[in-house]
């Protein structure tokens, strides 16, 4: 068995998705003003002799990753990952294929765990006052989602509104809608802080005790991942359980020093940077240390990581990022897709995909009416 | 896809192999010596709807964990694993199932790595002086294998030359075969040395020593594994590679205590425990730690662990228990399996078993025949 190609499939699609200036992504109130623009998607193909591909949505592979695969038997996914260094787009690709190969969901393939999880919805930042945010949070509960983690203010002047540095932060803002959301979501709702590494320690430190206070349940990537030092002394000096890191690359190594340093109190990883296997190496990493992981968002990639993991390890699924008035969005699949990768069971549970691979069906109609 | 039975079949078979008075069952002296004998064998049989089943050579799995498996998804390994508490036997039934089902060798359902591994052979403890240790190390090299590991004496007495209890050992005479195998086979074979839990650790210090001087691979359970300070001692007091532990049940989790005390250097695992899952979770668990990890044994069951690893986590293959005239019955499968597991290549390699499941093929007809 050999790959034989990787095919890159170039198609237009539009989005409604804005960039801003400091950089991060996701201000809700640009994109909700947005109008939509059209951008260019693609979808690489791993052509095999086998008659079966396997699919992944991003750009083509490095010249030499590409180069690295040709010729090579496509279910030797583990040989791959360490030949490439752990490169996540191939990885992706490789396991779409054998899940379609073996006609057989992906999460099944590692060894399935259950095909539903418990569902958390993570709100946008920037939403507006911390009224809003206690409206939106009490609307997700009222849908039926289990658990809602605040993403407050960042890249953001909440008293201006409008887009701001990263640092200086806006703690006490952050701390009023933690607290204008506990109150109004009563007690018994899991609450979660997720501010996407822009505090200071002092700053985390104000947030971390504020929060500990509001009984919350994890305080995620409060500080810049790249020091390990200030995210000791916050495990240390606050109750709520510090979560990370997120975005620090070369799964499962690098998680394995911020454990050992006592750096966090949970884990957290998910397929975009080394792919599957080597978020599947992290999990069991996190798992063998009796300290829970959470994974970072949905999509086709992740899906099979929560298929196939313990309830223990891994609780709550995060569908996403939602805003007023817009979370329906999150029910309709991309254009050139037939379905979404996490629908909801109404009793505040996703469900794994079902289908062999990764789950997704590509429209084929969409990508040759839209093709570049 | 639903598991409907779990059936038993037993059949008689003969052996040489004795079990001796102090309880460690490999003595070659006593089985060189005694006749054949006849022995109940069983092979355990995982019945699915899907007309495929899966197989596995041991004893009836015990009453709860059969009725745990009734009813469930054989696919479900993950989830399996952990209701049944980590269940080696029924961890072994659903990977041969899964295999045969998809049609593909277990290390291609893990991903595989590679399809042969470096090879070494283990000498039988108690052989008799250290010259037949040294004639035997020679022998085997001449035969091409890569490295070679000695058990020297162990519940046995080497000047009697008979069976004794476990403690107080002999290690001045271990040093004794330590020297004169390394003295015989040269600088550049790679040498190692298994105990088997035997020493007390004053002993230990004075073996390890020795051998760290003969430039030794590996320290393998010097001493029992169910205290780990002496361990920590040792470690720290030894600069040949200490290796363990090998006996100690609940894989992973058991091993994350190892690695963090710094009781050990290199690891050491293998499917018996809690199954290939376990073991594959506890092989992740020593790549993020960048620590070798060693495999006790060949056998069909710890073959897909070979194929599905790394060569700088898992580097050499350990093929069973040689002694002089006595290494052509590992060519020989038995009597109710077609083949043997691991076939040499000529250069100092095993081949990895490239059948669907484990690999292994059951001659019903020689069941058929013998059942009891």
């Amino acid at each position: 068995m050999k790959i034989t190609e990787i095919k890159s499939h170039e198609f237009t699609a539009t989005t409604r998705r804005m960039s801003s200036k400091y950089g991060y992504s996701a201000y809700p109130i640009e994109m909700l003003q947005s109008e939509p623009r059209e951008i260019s998607v693609q979808i690489q193909e791993l052509v095999t002799d086998t008659g079966t591909s396997g699919y992944w949505m991003g750009p083509p592979l490095t010249p030499w990753i590409n180069q690295l695969a040709i010729g090579e038997d496509p279910i030797n996914r583990e040989w791959l990952w360490h030949q490439s260094r752990g490169n996540s787009d191939l990885d992706m690709l490789l396991w779409d294929f054998a899940g379609r190969y073996f006609e057989t969901p992906v999460h099944k393939l590692l060894g399935g765990y259950r095909d539903k999880i418990k569902c958390y919805a993570s709100s946008f930042p920037n939403m507006g006052s911390p009224e809003v945010f206690a409206d939106h949070a009490e609307e997700c509960v009222k849908k039926g989602y289990l658990a809602y983690k605040i993403h407050a203010y960042m890249y953001w002047d909440p008293f201006k509104m409008e887009p701001a540095p990263r640092s200086p932060a806006f703690p006490k803002m952050d701390v009023e809608v933690c607290k204008a959301v506990r109150e109004r979501v009563g007690d018994d709702i899991v609450l979660m802080l997720d501010q996407a590494c822009i505090y200071n320690y002092e700053e985390a430190l104000y947030v971390g005790k504020a929060i500990e206070e509001l009984n919350f349940f994890w305080f995620e990537s409060p500080m810049p991942e790249n020091i390990i030092e200030p995210y000791i002394r916050l495990v240390e000096n606050v109750g709520v359980p510090v979560c990370g890191p997120e975005g620090v690359e070369n799964l499962p190594y690098s998680r394995t020093s911020w454990i050992l340093r006592k750096a966090c109190d949970m884990g957290r990883s998910e397929f975009k940077y080394n792919g599957i296997t080597g978020c599947m190496k992290t999990v069991a990493l996190y798992e063998s240390f009796g300290m829970r992981c959470t994974i970072h968002g949905g999509n086709w990639g992740n899906m099979p990581i929560y298929g196939a993991t313990n309830h223990n390890t891994i609780e709550y699924y995060e569908r996403g990022l939602f805003a007023p008035g817009h979370d329906e969005a999150y029910e309709e699949p991309p254009p050139y897709l037939k379905e979404i990768a996490d629908p909801l069971d109404g009793q505040g549970n996703v469900l794994i995909p079902q289908k062999p691979g990764l789950g997704f069906e590509i429209d084929w109609d969409y990508i040759e009416n839209n093709r570049v």
